[in-house]
């Protein structure tokens, strides 16, 4: 009888809340109405649909829901952010790190491409912004940060970032598609005018998102077509995917501190775990504690490339993510790695494990033998 | 007791067929692995993805299922066509009608503020695209051109579009949102090189749509990030939509003879019904038959304006559309009745009915006694 699987990599996809769930399977049977229709059905899509937008807002701490503009997914908030900052003021600056998420990057590179000037910000040892030094351009800016990196779990100061922005005369965005819920953020207060949300690491189902925007803030739609979200972004809505992250940001505003503390908890001993039981462990990213998100853990072992040390974990159960999440065809080392000064080796290494709304402490006492398991395994096979 | 109420606005969002709603079932429950993780619930998503890849191109008769990329609906699949397109052309020709589908327009239009030239097609009385003597530019072009038409239901000859495409040097964009399924199609055969699908008007859920591109079609990936869809989509992909669609359109394959042929049956009973009962009725577009697709008809009702009497009709348990299910701001009027000639007071006038996969002939007896009653308590109230 084969062990029960241990699965570690949430941050790609893991389980949906039971109330989104709930609220989803409500969506799967009668009329699929738009809320668009002016009939009787159409209304009441209308009002599932903006109570979903008022939960986003209430949710991110944002005054007015108006600003909540529902989208295909994480990717398509971030790229939506930029290029629709970037159609809007039509030539500035951009300053981000060399180690944002490619849905960053590569829209900063287009830009850049069409005469936008990128600087970059640097980062510590550990990943977080290092704010001081970095030159302020003059006309339209736009600083991009993350609110928890997708590859080391830095959590960043989106004040601090704030506070650049401020002085750089720069309009903040923020990346939260990785940090979301796990770190709590008040947009109202950390001063952003730009936050893309990813639904499914929120408990909510993939190709549900959110872009939120502040009043005010340059920016022009990038799906054009019909009128829907107040002529921001066209397409009939995905009620379900919408309503389901209605639901999941609802049960985080009420639940989140449970399931920060949960997540963090079973982080510790998997962590503690693995550096206790594998000497060759390296954790990448600051410490476990308030500097790094709680269900997010980055190793290297020593000797070991990454990819065939997460096929050998699959044997063992344990289901992780072998090199970064996010990588671009050009990004074969991931650019974190190299932003904090990690070795080619230890970059081609790095291996992650992502906790999720599921998981639970007791199973990392197990998940630390099996990554014990495994490296001994694979270190025998090689002869090492 | 209020009758049943009879939904005839099934374009705009319709039901799911039974076999999506199982398929999706399987995707609320349990781990949501992304297909892009090398372990075992990695790939066991994968596979799905690319079962469903396979049935989107049987259904479309296309040798190559690569060809198939996953999109979060028609709007996207249309305006990443489009823009992909132009983005890797850098300048040229595109081809259309002045009624297509505002996503359409509006990428067109983009494009034309970049240099662009655009060519338009006339149209006939009833809708249909008349080639014969539009001039082909030179340079690289594109062919926009609708498979049925939102507003009028007009079937168009693909063949035709295909043959001015090959004597201009032009690609094909097929935008298949409104009529897939309904209308058989072809693409080896017909010539296409783009075809953009829409998944909720095929019973697949909102959020999911694909476009097709044949191998060799200059193109460009327009949301980048990471590296899903063989890089020409990014973004985690929307699985349980996904699998929604595939399941959909091999239901498709395999019993579209009788969808079709069911929603005809329908389409005539209520056609004749409204035609019989309101002397006022007027039919616009191609008349019931082979040249207008099965689920849709577009009336006006002399002197009444949409709005309300959609208002009304909601009232006696009909919901419908009052007005082009899919307008611009700049758009009152429906620019389709515009080109066919229709007059701006019937422009304001049009009430779309469409059928969907659930509709019953036996309803739409019923219905037709609905529009006659809602008609003449509006023209009551209004004292004609």
């Amino acid at each position: 009888m084969s062990p029960e699987r241990i699965y570690l990599d949430h941050a790609a996809g893991g389980v949906l809340l039971p109330s989104v769930q709930k609220e989803m399977l409500r969506y799967l049977v009668g009329i699929q109405a738009s809320p668009g229709g002016g009939h009787r059905e159409g209304r009441e899509a209308r009002e599932e649909l903006e109570k979903a937008r008022q939960r986003v807002a209430d949710f991110l701490g944002a005054k007015e829901a108006e600003g909540v503009v529902f989208t295909s997914g994480g990717t398509e908030a971030v790229q939506s952010a930029i290029h629709g900052w970037g159609g809007s003021v039509g030539k500035g600056t951009l300053y981000l790190s060399g180690m944002e998420h490619p849905a960053v990057e590569s829209a900063a590179r287009r830009l850049e491409g069409g005469g936008f000037i990128l600087v970059r910000v640097p980062v510590d040892g550990e990943g977080r912004y290092r704010w001081e030094g970095v030159k302020a351009g003059s006309g339209a800016g736009l600083v991009c940060v993350h609110l928890a990196h997708h590859d080391l779990g830095t959590v960043q100061s989106i004040r601090e970032a704030g506070k650049f922005a401020e002085k750089a005369g720069a309009k903040l965005l923020v990346d939260a598609t990785h940090g979301a819920g796990w770190v709590p953020m008040e947009v109202e207060d950390e001063g952003a005018d730009l936050v893309a949300l990813s639904g499914h690491r929120l408990g909510a189902p993939k190709g549900s998102g959110a872009l939120w925007i502040r009043s005010g803030t340059p920016w022009r739609a990038q799906l054009e077509g019909g009128r829907q979200e107040g002529d921001r972004r066209a397409g009939t809505e995905n009620l379900p995917g919408i309503v389901g992250l209605g639901a999941a940001v609802e049960e985080w505003k009420k639940r989140g501190d449970d399931f920060r503390r949960e997540a963090g908890e079973a982080q510790k001993v998997l962590a503690e775990g693995i550096l206790q039981r594998v000497p060759s462990a390296k954790l990448h990213g600051p410490k476990v504690g308030p500097g790094r998100s709680p269900q997010h853990l980055a190793f290297t072992f020593a000797g070991l490339e990454a990819e065939s040390l997460a096929l050998v974990l699959d044997r063992v159960g344990l289901a992780v993510r072998g090199g970064s999440g996010c990588v671009t065809r050009e990004m074969r080392i991931p650019p974190a790695m190299r932003a904090i000064g990690a070795t080619p080796e230890e970059a081609r290494a790095l291996i992650l494990f992502t906790l999720g709304l599921g998981t639970r402490s007791e199973q990392m006492q197990e998940a630390g033998g099996r990554v014990a398991e495994g490296v001994k395994r694979l270190e025998k096979a090689l002869g090492s």
